[in-house]
């Protein structure tokens, strides 16, 4: 073991060489090239959509009693500005849903919505907890449609569909709320990184960074949002204790039990506790859980504290608020 | 007077009411044809090229007697994230520029350089203050050239220009350091109030970028920068006393006299004194005077008031730092 090291190390170290004594700006390059950059807001949909959508964002006339709105679970604002930190969150009569609330913040990039990826789109996904019996827990559309025909500046939909004869429907309201959903992007020193800031992140954050692409976290944690781009089982080397069969419950695919949607990683040092069933409280924890569920190997401590450092740089730098 | 007043009130009323009883869509969709919504960082530049760029931008090496810095006057660390506070600012040997130093924050928006416009580029600009007499004082392109290829880091010019046999230039530098400065893209309230939240912006702000658009500040500051899409005279109206004759002293063309670059607003709060000559200390009273000499008004406290609400929501909400 020892002997292939020494043979390997100048392996290693050449490229380290080759770019200077500072690998930075060919740190950099690489992690372009594996997570790119984040894309900018499109303003696509207009001013009025956002509106409305923002206004049922924060109402809680879309749940039974009124009392839970998108915010309750995906609190965006200066409280506590990416999830509620619950394991899994209450529903409007307090009954607790079986998966973690994951972060609105950057959702649009995701692939697919829900853990299991039920939904394709933003739009797809309001809609579903609105009518969900454990979360909003409204009975039917048509109950939607009259909440949302009488709710206060219910004059907003009008104006956000003006071509649309009967626009208070929950499709409606999905579709503004996914409008203002898009709006949600952050920005973090990762992004400053990538532009060729090199001196954005810490060496020990730069270390993390590289640790996390040469352990093979990037697998499956890549693209801008860090994540967000696929399927993967949960416990793909070593088994990870679950009841929960994710996509398996969509699709009734065996190939598909114990899959989940990977998540985006961007703000995760605001969205503890962790995995879809909110089981692991702290960041060093589920690095170490990951680490050995996902790619077989017990991390060492050094290895989790720097990419733990990395992950603490994914944080938005904006002061978030609504 | 009274009576058109009057008369007029329907017509000013009418596009309030036709857009229910909260214009606040109808003025993002306004707002969003005057001044669009700020571009994304091009990620064109190299990392090698950015990192470098960094380098010099902090590096005193540029300067004749090694006190300054790009950031000496253009501060973009956290000590004061924008101007240096400065009317004009002093250069290597304490000697004082005649105008006022711009933020750098987003200024690759501007379309023309210097306040009279004499360099096209961000390129052309950098290696403008590194051999003026009372800037950096560098006295010639060779001896900026032997400071470069012995100054720390001199090894990350041939990483940032492989292909070049003599990267060791000032015109290299200029590049580098562009390509830095191409990354300092603020976001602010009125952006998040571009993509559609109404309510990013308080009813104050939302009032004086109304009267910030209808007064006809938006001749001249106008597009995603708030300003530096033109060149316009000071004291169109009435005259500014200065004896700077602005861009005339570059192209000698009489119609060019007293004419300036129109700044952007962006960050404005942050980048007081005002004007060219750095005469003004303070945001209100920069409202006033733009008001009477360049639009021949007398402001209303309230609008001046409402109008410096709103410019102060230009300040980005990102944690600016090196």
């Amino acid at each position: 073991m020892r002997s292939a090291v020494r043979l390997l190390l100048p392996l290693f170290l050449f490229p380290l060489l080759s770019c200077g004594p500072d690998s930075g700006p060919a740190l950099v390059a690489k992690s372009r090239r594996v997570f790119g950059t984040l894309p900018r807001i499109s303003a696509k949909d207009t001013p009025q959509l956002v509106h409305l959508g923002r206004e049922l964002y924060f109402s809680r006339e879309l749940s039974v009693n009124r009392r839970q709105s998108c915010n309750s679970c995906h609190p965006i604002d200066a409280r506590r500005p990416s999830t509620d930190g619950e394991a899994t969150s209450p529903g409007a009569d307090g009954q607790r849903g079986r998966r973690n609330s994951p972060t609105v913040l950057n959702a649009d990039l995701n692939f697919a919505m829900f853990w299991d990826g039920r939904a394709r789109t933003l739009e797809q996904q309001a809609a579903g907890p609105i009518m969900n019996p454990v979360e909003m827990a409204m009975p039917s559309a048509a109950a939607v449609a009259a909440r949302l025909r009488t709710m206060p500046d219910h004059e907003l939909f009008p104006a956000a569909f003006p071509n649309d004869p009967d626009p208070y429907t929950i499709d409606h309201a999905a579709r503004a709320i996914a409008a203002f959903e898009r709006t949600f992007r952050t920005h973090d020193r990762f992004d400053d990184f990538q532009w060729g800031n090199v001196s954005a992140l810490s060496w020990k954050e730069r270390r993390g960074l590289a640790r996390f692409m040469s352990l093979g976290c990037t697998s499956c944690h890549n693209g801008p949002a860090i994540g967000g781009r696929q399927f993967q089982r949960i416990g793909i080397v070593n088994p990870y204790p679950t009841s929960d069969h994710g996509r398996f419950e969509v699709t009734k695919n065996p190939s598909d039990d114990f899959v989940f949607k990977v998540p985006s990683l961007r703000n995760v040092a605001l969205t503890a506790p962790y995995f879809h069933d909110g089981s692991v409280r702290d960041l060093p924890t589920a690095v170490e859980r990951m680490a050995w569920h996902q790619l077989g190997i017990r991390i060492k401590p050094a290895d989790r504290d720097d990419i733990v450092a990395f992950l603490k740089a994914l944080s938005s730098t904006d002061r978030l608020g609504s």
